[in-house]
This record gives C-alpha cells, structure tokens and sequence, in this order.
C-alpha cells in the first residue's frame, strides 16, 4: 500500500532520505576548479544534470555550510570557470575519497592520489584518467534556499578514443558511475529494453 | 588517447551526443500535469534532479518547439502545481510509450495505458502504480537559452510500502530506471563498493 503525507508534517531527515532515495540514479559531476589565488579544488556533486545540449549547459548544486558554499562553487563563481570531469567505474574509489571535507585551498587531488592534466580554454585542471571533461564557463547562478544552483557553459570538451566506436562517442562504452539514496552507487549498464519513440 | 575540441568548432549533433552520453545515468522525472482546462499530461524528463532536500526542491528542463515549451512545463507554470512520479522497472515500457509526442489536451495516461491516482494536495492525477510520487508547488522558473528550468516543491509525497524496511524507504529497494545516450536505458543497483567518508 501506498502511504502519502504532507512535507510539513514530516522529520527533515525523513525528507532527506525519500528525496535522496527516489531522485535516483543521479550523474556525478567531479568538479575541478582553482580559486583566485590559483589553489586547486575536486569535489563530487550529484545534485547535477545537464540542461540544454546545444549550447552546452551543465548545472549542479552546491549546500551551504558555516556562511560558505562549497568551494566548487564558490570557485566557480569567483574565476567564473570549472570543469566536470565524468566518473567512470575505474575512477569510483578516487573520486569517493574527494568527498572528504578539506579546508579551503587544501587539494583533494593531493588527498586522494588523481591524476592531474591541464585544461585548455580554462585555469582548472582535469582528471587525466576521465573518459571525457567538459571545460566549463560560468553561465548564470539561481540561489534556491540555502542552495547555489551553478550553470556552466561547456566551452571545451575531452573525449578518450576508448569510449568511442567509429570515431563518434558511444553511451554503451561509458560506464559512468550514479550515486543513489545512502551509501550507495550504481555504474550505467544499458539495458535490453531500448527507447521506442 | 584523449581528442580536445573547442565546442564552437564542434557540429551540433557531435555537442549534443556528447553531452547525453556523458551526463549518464540520468534519474527520470515522469511529470504528470494538468492544464488550466484540467485536461491531464503525463511526460518524461531527464534532465531532472534535486537541489535541495530540505525544503525539498527538485528541477526538470524543457526544450522549446515552435515557440512553446512541453506540455508539462506549460501547465507547471499555468497552474503552479506538478507532480514527480518514480519510474522503476516494471513501469519502463509505459514511460517510455509516454514520450509520444501528442497534441495539447491529449492524454497520454489514455495512450500508454496508465493508472491514475488522485494527488492530495494538486490537482494533477499520479501513476497509481509508481512506488513514490512527489507533489510539487512551483517554486521558480529560469530560462536557459531557449529551455526553461522548472524548479518545484515537494509538498506532499507518497511512498509504498514495498520500498520500505523496518517502516523507512529503502534506496536498495528502489530500482529506478535511468536514462543513457542514444536509445539506452539502464537500472539502479548497488554495487559492493559503498561511499567511505
């Protein structure tokens, strides 16, 4: 049976863990950015999508905590620039180390042993073992609550040959990592049933 | 190897490929809806995901043809209300059937076959069948070159009891279908690695 209730009526943490248990299976955007002084940042964010496709415009969105978001945001805003890089199965215990709370200007690319390859059109570095990285500009920002919803504008894109087939990119050789509710996560595994439409 | 590309050097349809088969595994919004005549929508969307859990706030983008948006960003915006239903696997082949496009006011409950179920607090019907629904008050529109981003709140949600143990969800239990690049989809299913920190 199906039992329905009114938000209000509700614990917070019951909120949190139906939200975070039905919005599922979510993208991780790893994001990479510089600060203004130029000290790098890496950090997962699941609240993440895209949101048009042509342009190119990704979005994620960052909590608050002690009066600052988190510094993949407030990098961002500040250089105006980040990059998303995409987590694959391979990359899963590196980019779940990155979740580590630092202190600002502290590198999770330090704590947690990644690779680091320069970016183009943008300050950050990338993850030099991500199948693909989307060099992004900032693009707008909405705050939503106590969120900052970040929008970026993919500028510059890395794609590895392996996850290509016939020189194009290829969903099935993308085994990209999802987080879902708790502590679980999921990799993308297409299934036998495809879209009809 | 890795291939960089500026994305204005880039074609559209290479930009777009890209971005929705990296930008993977997608949770799935099948928006239900109703006009202002009270005549009922039902759509998916994956460019879907949360912002905030607590209030809990959720997003879905809708593209734009022949000068107005989907259905269901129309009728979010006219009557302020939305209803979020949780695609698992047993419902992927009527989602997926709810992808038609249909004229304004034609039903697609009645094209894929869908059980209703009234909402408490909006008037929109839910997919009886669905394992959760959120019912959402809009909270704030914002456009994205030609898309907009529909924000809403989670005022009232319903949860069976399958998904649950010991009286609270259970994300192990929730199988949701998300979505891929090209024709792909894929499920949630927990992988032996768990979040560490």
């Amino acid at each position: 049976m199906t039992s329905g209730h009114a938000v209000e009526d509700m614990e917070e943490r019951a909120v949190d863990r139906i939200v975070k248990s039905v919005v599922n299976p979510r993208p991780i955007a790893w994001v990479s950015t510089v600060d203004d002084a130029g000290r790098e940042n890496l950090a997962p964010f699941s609240a993440y999508n895209y949101v048009c496709s042509a342009p190119p415009v990704v979005t994620f969105s960052s909590s608050m905590r002690e009066g600052r978001f988190k510094d993949s945001a407030e990098n961002a805003v500040a250089t105006g620039e980040f990059a998303v890089n995409v987590v694959t199965e391979r990359l899963i215990e590196e980019m779940d180390a990155t979740s580590t709370p630092l202190e600002p200007g502290e590198s999770e690319f330090e704590l947690a042993g990644v690779e680091r390859a320069p970016c183009e059109a943008i300050s950050a570095p990338r993850v030099a073992n991500a199948v693909a990285t989307l060099e992004c500009r900032l693009h707008d920002t909405v705050e939503v609550y106590d969120r900052l919803v970040v929008f970026g504008e993919a500028v510059h894109v890395h794609v590895t040959d392996e996850v290509k087939t016939d020189g194009e990119i290829d969903a099935r050789k993308v085994d990209t990592v999802g987080r879902l509710g708790g502590p679980y996560y999921t990799v993308a595994d297409p299934l036998p049933f495809e879209r009809q439409v």
